[in-house]
């Protein structure tokens, strides 16, 4: 947590010591969300709209229909907020006023652009994919050329992003440490249930252990090799 | 779902019959989802910053640190927008296209204001403390006087909000329901992982039935009195 805020603007005001700035922290966080939410402006009104991301190296992507609002708003250059939260737990203090919760959180700033390339957006459309389940995307039908028409894929830059983390017990008041009171954390973790088949399914198709092992706490180690 | 779209700017553009704007839906979900994320815009900046709501009545809260910066932006009346949502699964189709997510997010928007008047903030605070753990409020220190001066509460009344929702299987083109490859849905839910007791506590403290048994699926009953 040793790295600076980028900017003034992504600087974490209240409690900084829950402030992190350093890229593996961030893409950490990034990576294990499963949903993100995209904040953007029209007419002076703030919207949030809850989306699906992928991180590919230095870039966020983010995909919907051509159709979509959020998407063609975005696709203007408008200034955007995209915020991913992993809540880890709830943290029972000894008073009211010290609950809190233990979470990590990323919030990156700046513009997005369509991607137009055709190779990049199937990276891209790949990438977000892969962050929902690994290895899907080899497993079931590509997209087609009229589907790639119909999906908008957005990019932003990782230049202006921090991260937030709360961790561990309570702290609570001295005064209060007697209390009989129990105290301590309750660990929430988003879980999978059993895999529910779609009619038509043959009974006897095995669930494919990317599924039926399915966890969300895994980035996209194909950024690794640095070709995004 | 039969419901109108309060205002032009509430209603669900794309994929419109996944739009709910009757209360009954739109609270239910604000009341199970445990977060929300609220976005502001300062100096034309959109920031989405995840935080603890309740829903009392006709009304939602937002609280959080005097010194905060969401908090003091919102409290000088600026347009805002919660968004809460919950993820119920994965769908996984046949085709990269068709795959999505089954989940459930309503969206307020308006403008918030301090709560000022003592006891409607001490009820809008409990709330909140009932939001993440009902009835803790009433096992553990309440808020005193300097505590209560520390910590700001905002009212946002529910007049504009719509819900958006995504249920069931996967749907398929016809062309692909050949696939051999495994089709459906993988639910997902928030789950209690064992309580971790903070140090200090005295190894015979029973957890309590509301944190042993915790689960966030229930609104603020208290709210059907009317009393808010």
């Amino acid at each position: 947590m040793a790295a600076d805020p980028p900017t003034v603007r992504t600087r974490v005001r209240r409690l900084p010591e829950r402030g992190a700035y350093d890229r593996e922290t961030i893409d950490a966080i990034l990576d294990e969300a499963l949903i993100c939410h995209v904040g953007f402006v029209v007419d002076g009104q703030p919207y949030v709209i809850p989306t699906i991301h992928a991180r590919l190296g230095d870039r966020l992507y983010l995909h919907g229909s051509t159709a979509s609002r959020t998407l063609r708003t975005l696709a203007t250059g408008a200034p955007v907020c995209v915020t991913a939260t992993i809540v880890d737990g709830l943290v029972l203090a000894r008073s009211v006023f010290h609950h809190s919760m233990n979470y990590r959180s990323a919030v990156v700033l700046g513009t997005a652009r369509p991607v137009t390339d055709p190779e990049q957006k199937l990276r891209g459309l790949q990438a977000v994919s892969d962050h929902i389940v690994r290895g899907r995307w080899d497993e079931v039908r590509q997209p087609n050329r009229q589907e790639l028409n119909q999906t908008a894929l957005l990019c932003l830059e990782l230049t202006e992003a921090s991260a937030k983390i709360r961790t561990g017990p309570p702290k609570d008041d001295p005064e209060d440490l007697d209390s009989p009171v129990w105290a301590g954390v309750l660990p929430l973790h988003l879980t999978p249930l059993s895999p529910a088949p779609d009619e038509g399914v043959p009974p006897d198709t095995p669930v494919p252990p990317n599924v039926r092992h399915w966890r969300k706490a895994i980035g996209n180690e194909r950024t690794l090799d640095g070709t995004d």
